[in-house]
């Protein structure tokens, strides 16, 4: 049965914004050693920063995700941003509270600089001349749009997958500068397991003839081998039990077709989702971001960076979901369990979901009134 | 430190044969409706077969294995068949015993009729003009081999992963011809995750511009969609924890090396496993015998075909391996109630072992207690 769902009388709109800066003779310096600039930052903002400039929230988007996180573009857009259903006016992140802002990575291929802009110094495509970059620079780099915004102190900070790594990451580069932080469904150091899918990701594409080691912007590009790349990291964000509900093994056809087309179901949501991904996402913008999430590692050597008195000020909930297994819960008490060290406010949760991965972005009133009431009490704390 | 292996006096020597049946005008009936013939089966024997023909024990091999499953192929041969460390003399499965037989399956690419090899009524390979086989297909071609040797009922059949499946599906179609079954981390339904995960590397492979649609034998063929392929079936066959135990995030080189040439250990790994597979394994291959794990399931709309009371006179032995996420032990559980409605003799083990997937193939001393226990139950009740 459809029934008609109520709309909001007022359609919230958002304009994406840019933040261009490390223009030589000053880069932003890299990780690697090496040094990026000029570098723009694409960005979309909800609510209204109070004059102490204390209600920020900064949303970190995942590893295919936008700045877009809410909200309409235009009033005849008809798709919502990506957390539509967390945050707006008297949601779950208020935007009649909170100043919310989401910014698109820098590597992406959603307005901020990565593989696929044009380089200025060369006019030319950066393509592979583009530099490695890690997830502590994408988080430098939003720093720099942070202090640009006038904001000193983030009250929260919230961002599942390669969201989440960057939400921890802000905490060890930057404790001073954050309140509180929601990590969702991540980790603290990519697994072996989490490298080995995504190296084969990567192996897809550069498998692909038309990826021609990068340089492919004006031609059809590897569309092949990102397809496949897609296909692999779905199997990932689903799980074995959410497959069985979805899927289970119905044809799409009316039976077996014992050729190579696709019987099943789940044959076709992949054939469809590595499809749509074509049409959006840049490939080398693949290989540089699950690159950067293969190479976050806070445990290292050196000892684990969430180890940290200057930690002890940041008010944390870390949550995970049990179905997920490519970060799977074990994972996130493990950052509890280190962060517990600093005496640190810390709560945990593992909210029981079938959804595998994908679960930390499908409504959920569980996750929705945690996050909500988190929020509550910080800004209680912290704002009023 | 290296020691010197105490090596057997005398090395086992096997010779792989060869049965051609089902020669035009007789061919043999496919699932699909279609037939195939002549067929050929390259297969192995190891001990003799009594004058009863009692001690048969019919091992079915995965995937990607063949019909060498023990000893050596010449006395210069230096690398053993893929189970020698279970399967000789005096070990769990004793050739001073039991006669053992392994078959190359029907599909294959070890000497079997399947897409590399020439279609006589052209003179031409088959590739994609050979038939679509199934899991009841490869079966129906094993018996006419068992046949042809004069065994009248099989002492025991024992099989890991798609070998399990042949194992159900024997029982299932020739109930009079089993005494024993041991299917091993296996299952009777294929799942959605794992047909996704074969249609993910089908799609690597047919993304590869040089499979030309099958046809490629006459040039070098899909080698990076198959590496792709591998690489795919390679994480499946491992586990998280197996992954962290084996390889952790140790780089194979001195530091991160900031480009896409692979820094981890377990990219290295995969890389090595994608590569070395295509120089033995055909793609077409890959794509047949996936496709016909993903159309296995014995629990189909018409009835569970595992309870039948044909099947009350045959003894099972049911393992499955705590950290295998392809087929979970709940799969097996599954096989496990379904043959206890019949009142059979059915043993059920899960073997605590960390390696995934691939535990089965690994010596394990439980593992090797449990089959040479059973087998000499079964050998003592049947043939002495």
């Amino acid at each position: 049965m459809t029934t008609a769902l109520a709309q909001p009388a007022v359609k919230l709109i958002v304009q994406r914004q840019f933040y261009t800066f490390a223009s030589p003779p000053n880069p932003m310096p890299l990780d690697s050693g090496a040094s990026l600039g000029p570098i723009t930052l694409a960005y979309e903002t909800l609510g209204t920063l109070n004059s102490e400039a204390s209600n920020a929230v900064l949303i970190l988007h995942a590893f295919s995700g936008d700045s877009h996180v809410a909200g309409y573009l235009s009033e005849s857009d008809t798709r919502p941003g990506w957390w539509d259903t967390m945050v707006g006016p008297g949601k779950a992140i208020d935007t009649n509270i909170y100043f919310v802002i989401c910014i698109n990575i820098l590597g992406s291929c959603a307005g901020s600089t990565g593989p696929a802009s044009i380089n200025p110094a060369t006019g030319d495509f950066y393509a592979l001349s583009f530099p490695m970059v890690t997830i502590g620079d994408m988080v430098r780099a939003q720093k720099h749009l942070i202090d640009h915004l006038g904001i000193k102190k983030l009250m929260a900070l919230i961002g599942g997958s390669v969201g989440g790594m960057q939400v921890l990451q802000w905490c060890v580069a930057y404790p001073e500068m954050v309140r509180s932080a929601i990590p969702l469904a991540t980790t603290g150091r990519h697994s072996p397991q989490a490298i080995a899918f995504n190296e084969v990701a990567r192996q897809a594409i550069m498998a692909d003839p038309e990826w021609n080691m990068g340089d492919y912007y004006n031609g059809p590009g590897p569309t092949h081998g990102l397809a496949v790349a897609r296909m692999i990291g779905h199997v990932t964000y689903l799980s074995d039990e959410s497959m069985r509900e979805k899927f289970g093994r119905r044809l799409h056809r009316s039976s077996l077709s014992f050729n190579f087309s696709g019987d099943f179901e789940v044959e076709s949501y992949l054939h469809h989702q590595g499809k749509k991904f074509v049409d959006r996402f840049d490939a080398n913008s693949l290989l540089y971001i699950t690159k950067a999430a293969d190479y976050f590692d806070l445990v290292r050597e050196g000892g684990n960076l969430l180890i940290n008195p200057a930690l002890a000020g940041v008010s944390f909930l870390v949550i995970s979901f049990s179905s997920d297994w490519l970060y799977p819960t074990y994972q996130s008490r493990d950052i509890v369990s280190a962060l517990k060290k600093n005496g640190s406010d810390v709560s945990f949760c593992e909210i029981e979901a079938q959804w595998g991965h994908d679960a930390f972005l499908l409504p959920n009133e569980r996750l929705h009134g945690l996050i909500s009431g988190f929020l509550e009490r910080i800004h209680h704390e912290y704002c009023v």
